[in-house]
């Protein structure tokens, strides 16, 4: 590895080196540096690059950590040049003393602006905000106005929409820069409002934000407070981090791992994120077993449902997690009426009678064959096709449920789902062998 | 409903009821609304509306359908207010003939932009692209640049990025309009490039231009050939859509269902997405099977086994499909070097040792106290923690090592993973009791 031996040798070396890397490509390198080694980076980065490469560590990387470590000047001279959200994203992640101490250090707008943001919670919209916006008083005529955007924009890179507010800051509507140029001299910014955008409140939660933004093609949505005061935007890159993470929630919760188990945390978090769902598993395993134990006898004279019913409750596991994730994903992209909901019960009943029906025939023909019992053969083919009959039925309308309960669907991972089919997965052979083959 | 009053009313009571919406709204409504009254919709709603309204709906509710079935007239109005790529999305699921009847109808100069489109493959840079891009030629001087960027402005809403190619339509590099605005006016765009942009080429995956515009937080990025000519731009808008489709296909694969379910298909389509992976299973069970019937004497003198063995296997699949989870979502999000790898298979040993440690506590309590025999507490002890450690080790390896292979570690489902639990699940309990017990 180059950057190795551009660590070990001066100054000058490191630099060069790094000047070939963009802030978040140096952000990607960190993840395997120890944090003496990001130290020095740091320090040697000019000031803009390195607040860039701290505002694309992903949070569980720990850039407070670094911040923290450095010398205040440098450190302050990073915080001023941050954006309000990010900056207050890393502070917040500080323990109190240190936020105070960061805090008073730097320039008392920049720290005042940073402690009104961190009023908000992480996932609404407050939290996602960026306060520096760009915004023209609607009284403004188009040369003002002109150099106004010019002003406001001289240090953003990109500008997305300008929005208008009246005198005491209340959000009017938005303007287009293109309007204001094609407009003649004698016109006012009031008279070039589109009024029909999309805006949020503060306390929305950041899940509905990125619904909304996605679903109106949005680049950006102006967050406003109970008064329709203008607090700040929220762009459609900051919510592509929103999605990011909002999936790899679903795809943890699904599979009964803790939402905030972190991808790339230590051994020591994620038993502390799974166990406790292997547990309440664990409880429901002696829940099907005692359905087996019940059959004991039956189990006695014909060992040969020892193997068959581990297959029948598999697979209806199986068919179980097929369902359940069809219908949670379905669910976290949009919202169904009463009537979809009922049709995808009833789709996925249909779904697990068909299934069944041709795994069923499968292990019928190796009973058959294998077994040389019919009997046996239509017990196994009735008890495959009811089990994912059930499979079926539960992974839709479990979620479904939860749904509608106000509780997170996907919460009813496979593992609890595949209580369902294990029980039931037992109880149907071992119940009808009991009857038909006694 | 509101929507059926209006619709069995006369035309302007629709009409009126349509106006409160977005068209990204009625997109919405439509997926309850039978091909009838979506064509009398369609039909009542201006053009450019109608038109957004197509492009806004899902793949999976097949606008197209509703294109196919309108007046020829009426649809070469819609087709051509389309995006282009909007337009190419729609057209492309179209049968041949039809495809060929409805360019036919249109402006020659849009046909023939929208059939250079549909050669790029949908799920490629040139099949996301849009060709409708903002771009000046570098010898431009400011008050040409600026009037031309009106010009080519005039009709879109938002303009993003300027790019700046030269005669040869090769791309130089991008300006900003805040640049042009505040240049002298002897100053030409060559004088006002970046050159440090990110771009694409037409055939790059989809999920690779995704990961590029969510790394460097762009909100578009150029589309070139081979020659480096501007081929089109690509809208982080339009990224929006295929990391929701990449989630959804990660999350479907992950669970044994086929990537291309439509999630919202009827149930004949997903039983021939879900069916062979069922069979696939099936398979793998009886293999899981086979185990336990070698061990049927044992079975027969120790019938306590059968239900204590199906404990050990299922509590494996669920610790496997929690590490599944966890190693998959974090390999989609980035790669990682061979050391993060093998630190990741490490880890997930910890994890299963102290998991199968801690569950196999209490299942050995459980014996104790419940048959109240202390050497089956030991086996399933042992069991537990062993599979527990399996189910860890393939979990976290199975899907590292498919993307070393090149395959997609997703479709290391649970279902295949499983397969190992199962059969470790029943092997070491079954073994440890004919060795310790008998």
């Amino acid at each position: 590895m180059k950057l190795r031996a551009a660590l070990e040798g001066n100054d000058a070396d490191l630099q060069e080196f790094l000047q070939e890397y963009h802030a978040s490509e140096i952000a990607i390198l960190f993840e395997k540096l120890t944090p003496e080694e990001r130290k020095q980076i740091i320090n040697i980065l000019p000031t803009d690059i390195a607040s860039e490469v701290l505002s694309e560590m992903d949070e569980e990387h720990h850039p407070e950590q670094i911040l923290i470590d450095l010398h205040p000047e440098k450190r302050s001279e990073i915080i001023e040049e941050l954006d309000y959200d990010d900056a207050t994203d890393i502070i917040s992640q500080l323990d109190e003393d240190d936020q105070q101490e960061v805090l008073g250090d730097i320039d008392q707008e920049d720290a005042s602006n940073i402690r009104a943001l961190m009023t908000y919670e992480e996932d609404t919209a407050g939290g996602l905000m960026n306060t520096d916006v760009i915004k023209l008083n609607i009284g403004l005529y188009k040369n003002e106005a002109l150099s106004e955007v010019i002003r406001q924009s001289e240090e953003k890179e990109e500008f997305y929409t300008i929005y208008a507010v009246n005198d005491n800051d209340i959000l009017q509507g938005i303007v287009s820069l293109k309007d204001i140029i094609k407009s003649r001299a004698n016109v006012s910014v009031s008279a070039l409002l589109k009024t029909d955008y999309v805006f949020v409140k503060a306390d929305m939660d950041q899940e509905e934000v990125a619904k909304l933004i996605s679903q109106y093609n949005l680049t950006s949505i102006p967050v406003v407070d109970d008064q329709m005061r203008l607090l700040g935007r929220i762009t459609v890159d900051d919510i592509i981090d929103v999605l990011e993470e909002e999936n790899t929630e679903d795809i943890l919760k699904i599979s009964g791992v803790s939402e905030d188990e972190e991808l790339s945390g230590n051994w020591q978090d994620a038993v502390k994120s799974r166990l406790p769902w292997l547990i309440i598993n664990l409880a429901t395993a002696f829940l099907a077993a005692s359905v087996i134990r019940h059959f004991d006898p039956t189990l006695q004279k014909l060992t040969v449902m020892s193997a068959y019913m581990t297959i029948i409750a598999g697979m209806g596991g199986n068919a179980a997690t097929q369902a359940l994730a069809v219908t949670v994903r379905r669910i976290s992209l949009s919202d169904l009426t009463d009537q979809q909901a009922f049709r995808t019960v009833l789709k996925e009943f249909s779904v697990g009678l068909i299934n069944g029906a041709c795994n069923g025939l499968i292990v019928f023909l190796v009973a058959l064959w294998y077994d040389a019992n019919p009997m046996l053969g239509v017990v196994l083919f009735l008890a495959m096709t009811g089990n994912l009959i059930v499979a079926g039925l539960t992974g839709a309308s479990i979620p479904l449920l939860l749904k509608r309960l106000g509780i997170d669907p996907a919460v009813a991972s496979s593992i609890i789902i595949t209580t369902f089919t294990d029980c039931i997965g037992f109880l149907l052979p071992l119940y009808l062998a009991t009857k038909l083959l006694l």
